[in-house]
């Protein structure tokens, strides 16, 4: 326990990764999220993707959504990008951090992005290169890296051989994405323990999807290991396109709502991100799975 | 880590704490549910409760309910019982096994059954002697023991000492109740710790919800400590009488899936266990909350 840290970055995705999962979202209505989400003492938002409409027609409104943010100065706002092509128009809406993905299941990048990871990896490199010419930072996902939906396992050397060249390449900090919440506390352990023999320095992100019930588990097995930065859903916003109906990214709340218990700072006002959270269900038009977010926190007590 | 047990027993209670949160289900669903718990490997199930139809009338077919189970040999089904009255009933139906409760939160306990807490344990004290008299066991459950939904805090010391005090009157096992959810990591420590200082040798079992998402970080910090004893019910089943919406139990399938993660035993086969989970989805005509019943365990591959 001893490792534990005394603070932790929150990154919400739910802008991102949790609408990318969910029916399509009005612009407004996105604008709306990521502004509320700014008010709640996180500092760093994950807001768009730049992805072709064709592959992803939730995120076809980037360029507006980005346009129309109250973008606050303690903030890091984020985007996704896909490539090369991304990353400019990322860079030329005026985004200083950026984010790119590899899968490391073979199958998986393949299908998604018709390239082998290595292929991907090199197309990477040039958009690190790109995004620090530009005075931004970038940030390499390494997704499936807990397992993959159409492989099973991946083996974790080879997650973390990915994950170092992209640390080599300059990347200024990798994320290992469960992709599809194939992790498992032993597995967290595996795979940070590895990579860290590979790259010791590195700054290392974890994003855990709840899919099979482990993401809090998961968040306390790499908080002991030292994890400093996770990310997060609001209300558990998004999904996973290969079970439909299962849970998408852990909720920001209930992971606020972790720390808070386990003594890790994390700066978030948890009654306020629970407004957002109530703005989020309102937003989707469903109930989110967030627990904390039915419940209230154990503070809420019946009258 | 050293202390992970090799395996541990879960004790599947949807068909007690988990349908008397649930709009009423047949009798004949109640027994084929219990009856196909029955076939999963799970060696121990809360079958029903002996309690007044007019406080939980989910439960009024208890009898019959009990009559009609196919009753395995190698399976200890118990029963929940209120009182001395509630205690004879189940011990002349043939239970073996009963459980009492005293909560830890006086309001909790006067609102509930209109005593002090120290009222039941004198009351909790004789029906210990009448199973025992009668050759069963008799688990004393200490509810609100991470929390209050009236109060909030309920002091670990109170809590312990409560235990303790069962334990010494005959109490077979202690099993402390996360009645509505609030738990957490350091408050199991700091529980379990308390308790095995008063008594050290008594058999401990812990009964999560999952009701703020804390529920799988709990059964591992609890792991950690060596606890080999465990509650779930299946599917989820369940809900919480102080927020509407609300999950209940740990789900068995979570719990046994996070277990086959960490190498421990649980004798329980998932994928049959999932079966029954989608019976029981069927049997209370809603969309349980377990993730892994959605999403199925990292085994099950896409297509």
């Amino acid at each position: 326990m001893s490792d534990v840290p005394a603070r932790v970055v929150l990154r919400d995705v739910g802008p991102r990764d949790g609408l990318q999962n969910e029916p399509p979202v009005a612009t407004d209505g996105k604008v709306r999220l990521i502004d509320a989400l700014g008010t709640t003492g996180l500092t760093e938002i994950e807001a768009v993707s730049y992805v072709h409409p064709r592959a992803i027609p939730q995120m076809a409104d980037a360029a507006e959504v980005w346009g129309a943010v109250d973008r606050r100065p303690e903030i890091r706002y984020s985007a996704l990008v896909p490539n090369l092509v991304g990353a400019h128009r990322a860079l030329d809406a005026g985004f200083t951090d950026i984010e790119v993905v590899v899968s490391a299941s073979a199958t998986h990048n393949l299908r998604n992005i018709n390239r082998s990871s290595e292929e991907s990896l090199d197309a990477i490199a040039e958009v690190i290169e790109v995004a620090h010419a530009a005075g931004a930072s970038c940030q390499v996902i390494v997704a499936t890296a807990f397992g993959c939906p159409y492989e099973g396992e991946v083996p974790e050397d080879l997650v973390a051989s990915y994950a170092a060249r992209a640390h080599r390449d300059g990347a200024d900090s990798i994320c290992f994405g469960d992709t599809t919440g194939m992790g498992s506390p032993p597995r967290v352990r595996r795979l940070v323990g590895r990579f860290r023999e590979q790259a010791p320095e590195a700054t290392l992100a974890l994003h855990f999807h709840d899919t099979r019930g482990t993401g809090m588990a998961n968040l306390v097995a790499a908080l002991e290991l030292g994890v400093e930065r996770f990310d997060a859903s609001v209300g558990g916003l998004g999904g996973c396109p290969y079970a439909p109906g299962a849970s998408g990214n852990i909720a920001t709340e209930e992971a606020v709502y972790l720390l808070d218990e386990l003594g890790v700072e994390t700066g978030v006002d948890l009654d306020r991100l629970l407004e957002v959270a109530d703005l989020a269900q309102r937003l989707v038009g469903r109930e989110l799975p967030s627990r904390v977010l039915k419940a209230g926190p154990r503070t809420r007590l019946a009258v």
